[in-house]
């Protein structure tokens, strides 16, 4: 195989260029290392005239990436547009239907539609490789897909958005509140066009749902994934959690189980002292543990010019040499379905407003015990005005019994407000 | 791809007989990600009579590796013996004279042997596959040559020899000496039968010429490791180095700098809240660096059972599936030459016992600075006898300028036995 491999690359933004620029900068590392040239033949993306800071002139320039996807030069079409739907499902479409390769980092496209993409693609013997759809820089698809190959699958969890991590970290040191944080990270240019996005957890439930398929053999089930945003996360939840040695993330977290797949994108508590509870600002970490290996943690850049652009070049290397294993593990047709199941007993955290007279506590620690869920450490904290705030940690709960006790607070009259839960996390 | 891809495993200690388990347990997992089957058809040992927890009737047996290396019916072979020299040697050129592919878990014969090895199989179309011969369970070599190969790499580093790290993480949790503890791994059965394999840093050694050769294209230099064992470090030195903020760690450094490959594999001071301050026990922790991705850090079990046949496994996986980039990421024939190079100047941790007398520390800060090593921080502890510990952080300093200071020190009648010096490694 001397012959080059051909990129045609849709969509120009930071990664975009950022892939322009390896792909001239270190021609001859990838050759070497390829074993063939790796050249850039054609290029699309909103506005042509634009200054991206790369010389773009070598290049054909298509307005339409379905044209672009579709040329007979382009070997591999190079997808970095965004969008589950659109231009970037279509162009994808196109070059697959010609078979040819597609790279790219859209998990919002492969979350939606993975499954029938995959399905184009083998049929004409094209493979989608997307490591950069998922943390960023970290190689952590070609870990689980090919890496851990021999291993039993039994979890896989994570922090996949920098953005909410910097921001439940931020608010931490800097003790400021969710709105303040958010407005910095805004202000930053952290943030996706729709913040909902992030803080939401759908980009990180993309990002879940697409290694929960390779890990498990199931089909890509976005809509089974649990989900839970940070937007209720108080400065108060943070500082009482790290009173009690936790601290709190979007953790993403799958799981097979013998009720079904289970797949959850919430806020959780986990050890300050684990790996996941020392990761701090926009940094990603997964966790991948298999019935073999018992645990890898990798952690990396979670998005970047250069993470981003790392891992779209990993999978351009790959297919330049001729590595191309199943989409996502094995024949997309003998993926299982992913019926959803509930998630497993956990220990809780609670956090509520208890009106400060005689027999308050009892009512509450009542209702618990009725619930079945019983109460594993509590504080009560000192308070100036007529309500104090409390903090439980629970033993082990189903969601169920978790529910009917948040239920049965919610009609005291000596609970204030609504009582926070979040889940304590075995990491 | 659908006819079996068919395994003969030389050796059956505790990895070879995980590995078999593999195979027998998850037949349908690993035909279903291969997309073909996996089968064992030979396997070879010292002793055919040891009970080894698994069902070997199946398989043909040979006494000499050099012949199951050779049958027919085997496409890999698995070499498990272990021994740079020796049996696997024979076996392993044998089985790449035929073009068959081999799997190795054997750092010390690809240390030494492996560029002859690889252009032995490069000239007959056949690969080597090494993923459990460094950091056990992690997969840190496919991470390395595949995942970030649109990478210049800048550094590679890591705790990559578990007893190291559990012997100078057990001395600072039960605050034993290193005789204590060495003893107790001892106990634990978790020394190789030449101890200095281990505690002598030439196992780790091993490692990090392989990770150093992947990363920069440079011919297997090990030769050019500067090794340090952890005979000589002490309680003390970990409890002072604690109360500096400091971990100390067998650490593997591989650098390409201008004046060659820096490749060193001895105790360093990390800071105690960084990835690597934090491993604990006998976790394996490797930090890559490279020019777009940033940082990545891996960490997972570096032996054991089941992480080692994990790694096996997916060797003999990507094998399966027509996984083959280049061995050592490029064509052997391509790999340049491996210059070794000094250490780069660094911050250093001295430690040694002054004479309790007036003038004493002046003729030592004295000898410093006339060897061109300035203090950054210094420390004397409250002593019973004649003499007192003295700790001092240099700022950056050569590693001619640090070995004239201690010379100098040395010659003083004021510094008691021998001054202990550490890297303090930027990480």
């Amino acid at each position: 195989m001397t012959h080059p491999l051909r990129l045609g690359i849709a969509g120009l933004g930071t990664v975009g260029a950022g892939v322009v620029k390896i792909v001239r900068q270190k021609s001859e590392l990838l050759a070497a290392r390829a074993g063939r040239p790796i050249e850039i033949v054609a290029v699309s993306a909103r506005s042509r005239g634009k200054d991206r800071g790369v010389n773009l002139s070598d290049y054909a320039w298509e307005d339409d990436p379905v044209a672009l996807a579709k040329r007979a030069d382009v070997d591999v079409f190079v997808e970095l547009m965004g969008g589950s739907d659109g231009p970037a499902k279509a162009a994808t479409e196109a070059a697959l239907a010609l078979g040819k390769d597609v790279v790219t980092a859209n998990k919002a496209l492969l979350a939606h539609h993975g499954q029938a993409l995959a399905q184009a693609a083998e049929a004409k013997g094209a493979v989608i490789r997307f490591e950069a759809a998922v943390a960023g820089g970290i190689p952590v698809i070609k870990t689980l897909l090919e890496g851990l190959a021999g291993n039993e699958m039994t979890r896989v969890l994570g922090v996949m958005n920098g953005t909410c991590n910097y921001i439940l970290t931020r608010m931490q040191s800097a003790g400021l509140s969710y709105a303040e944080v958010f407005e910095e990270a805004n202000q930053l240019g952290y943030l996706e066009a729709d913040p909902n996005l992030d803080v939401g957890g759908i980009d990180a439930g993309h990002k879940l749902a697409i290694l929960a398929s390779i890990a498990f053999g199931t089909e890509i089930n976005f809509d089974g994934v649990q989900l839970q945003g940070i937007g209720d996360i108080t400065i108060e939840d943070i500082t009482q959690a790290a009173d009690m040695g936790y601290r709190i993330k979007l953790l993403g977290v799958a799981r097979m189980t013998g009720r079904g797949l289970e797949q959850r994108m919430t806020p959780c508590l986990v050890p300050d002292s684990s790996p996941l509870g020392q990761l701090e600002g926009g940094t990603n970490m997964v966790v991948l543990e298999g019935d073999q290996v018992e645990q890898i943690v990798l952690r990396g850049p979670g998005a970047g010019e250069g993470p981003t652009a790392s891992a779209v070049m990993g999978d351009v290397m790959d297919i330049a040499r001729g590595i191309r294993p199943a989409i996502f593990g094995r024949p997309s047709r003998e993926l299982a379905a992913a019926t959803a199941a509930a998630s497993a007993p956990a220990p809780y955290y609670l956090r509520f407003s208890l009106l400060d007279k005689p027999g308050a506590l009892a009512k509450v620690t009542t209702a618990l015990g009725n619930a079945g869920v019983s109460i594993d450490r509590m504080r009560q904290y000192g308070h100036a005005d007529t309500s104090a705030p409390v903090l439980i940690v629970t033993h082990k709960s189903a969601h169920s019994e978790l529910e009917a006790a948040l239920s049965a607070m919610d009609a005291l009259d000596v609970v204030v407000g609504k009582p926070v839960a979040l889940r304590i996390e075995d990491v």
